[in-house]
């Protein structure tokens, strides 16, 4: 089986890769053969470096998709894209990249012929609901996404339905929440805090909390990501039905849920190190995002994601500090 | 004022143009110029012509759009596309038009530059829904599409919703019911019949029914559909909010119902040209379609369709017929 993953240098990408290069299969069937692709060039997974393709490639540059598709890849985990942030601040980049690049992936897999259909995982996010929200929002609510990022990628989903549904390819679309705990250094993203303020005490620095403890937020590990795309992979068109995008599941809970799921597991010095310094600008962008999402197909269609913030620390502890708490 | 309507040829556009000349103002302003464009060229009003101009012209072709836009039109209608069935069969062509098309329309606005902001008013349309339903379709019910057609109108209307929230325009989209009754000859259109077996008997001439006439649906009359549309241009950005897109309220009915006013309006004679051919394939497509549109934001932001099926057969006999049945 031969699998294509665009965006692959990305943090998830990464994650996708490594997993897939120790299961060694995808839905059964062995993996004999991974391209990866990103705007810069991925890291070669080691262990695997005779069946690898790397390359640095733009899908939103003319002939790029094509090429990407030329060897007709069984599996394609489409992550490519730019984030909320720049897609905001570069109108023209964002569309460029997250429309424009996922739309030409669609037409090189349409225009390919000889019967080729592959499956396509790919990843879309909960921006795509935008305020005002009911207490919980079900599977079935509007899309009204209130940043440029969101509206691509919700454009980007109806563009999946429909090929799919024309019988081009298979497809699923998961809405990732957000991703906790990060790995890597702090970033300016808004939602950045969240995972700031378990990463940095549990390496033994400070983090800011930006906003008041009683934030509700549903989140998922880099873990649960990765096994939100292999699931998403092994899914078929009569389990998916023609609503093929996806609210994926995560842990509900307060900033204050948070903090006290982070003093169970690492004790009262650690959690000691957040320092509340409140920021109105980012209390005000969080004040517009969804706090708990149903993800009733999700769960009945055997996603899973970590039961409390408590497995979310300690897949963070075990994935990224080798076990060890500083 | 300045007014471009693009689908001006079309019968939606052929109506606006009318009323918008027997009128000569739009929100209070004096309208001073029509631009209408078509992929055939728009008659002219013929009251009107010292300040119309008309233009054979399809939005997707490169330059076009500018065009279009270069005397900055204060209000732009947007009607222009092809038809659910051609976008179904024509792949290519559904998308150039209906999305190319309308993201080229809504770049030479965003392009064009100093302090340009003109109001766009889109024709979306209740194929942005796809089966299952629930009893009657809530305002903030999910977008899946079943039809090529569908997707382009829900991903035009996520274009306009984000063109809107940068400030590049003013926008609103209004999703029309089916539209009944349609004036001119029958046509192969799934929807057809629904006009056909009112139009038909009241011609003097008979109709085929292809499904039951437990059939349910919504429906507007082109007079009702252009009033929408008169309405939605007058619409503030703070009377829309940030969820600019709107079902249209219209009446729901079986036709069974259309039948009895058909009665109630024009006799048993006339009721009586209806003959009951059943059509295994009618009734498939139909049978995924929206029955009841609850429209609660529309309605409360004042769009009124007709009050009775008797109210839209009577619309059509003044509008289309001279008041004279045959």
């Amino acid at each position: 089986m031969h699998i294509l993953i665009t965006g692959a240098a990305g943090m998830i990408g990464r994650k996708l890769t490594e997993r897939l290069v120790i299961d060694r299969a995808l839905n059964g069937q062995s993996i004999d053969k991974l391209t990866l692709i990103d705007i810069v060039t991925p890291v070669r997974p080691a262990s695997f470096s005779d069946h690898v393709k790397t390359r640095a490639a733009d899908l939103a540059t003319p002939g790029v998709a094509e090429k990407a598709i030329s060897e007709r890849p069984d599996a394609i985990f489409h992550l490519a894209g730019v984030v909320s942030g720049e897609a905001e601040t570069d109108f023209e980049k964002g569309y460029r990249v997250n429309l424009d690049g996922t739309r030409a992936l669609l037409e090189a897999i349409r225009l390919a012929g000889g019967g080729y259909k592959p499956k396509v995982v790919f990843t879309s996010s909960i921006a795509v609901y935008g305020a005002p929200f009911p207490y919980a929002i079900p599977d079935d609510f509007q899309l009204t996404p209130l940043t440029s990022y969101g509206t691509q990628k919700a454009i980007s989903e109806l563009l999946l339905a429909d090929y799919n549904r024309r019988g081009f390819l298979d497809g699923v679309g998961i809405r990732l929440p957000t991703i906790c705990v990060r790995p890597g250094k702090p970033n300016k993203a808004a939602s950045g805090f969240f995972s700031g303020i378990i990463r940095e005490p549990l390496a033994g620095q400070e983090a800011q909390l930006p906003v008041a403890d009683t934030v509700r937020h549903t989140h998922a590990s880099p873990r649960a990501a990765v096994g939100f795309l292999i699931h998403a992979a092994g899914l078929s068109r009569e389990q998916l039905g023609p609503r093929i995008n996806l609210a994926m599941p995560g842990v509900c809970c307060t900033v204050a849920e948070q903090i006290e799921a982070l003093r169970r597991v690492a004790g009262d010095k650690v959690a000691a190190r957040i320092k509340r310094v409140p920021d109105e600008l980012v209390m005000r962008i969080v004040s517009g995002w969804a706090e708990r999402i149903e993800a009733k197909r999700a769960t009945a269609l055997g996603f899973k994601a970590e039961a409390s913030f408590d497995d979310i620390i300690r897949a963070h502890i075990e994935d990224e500090l080798g076990g060890k708490v500083a």
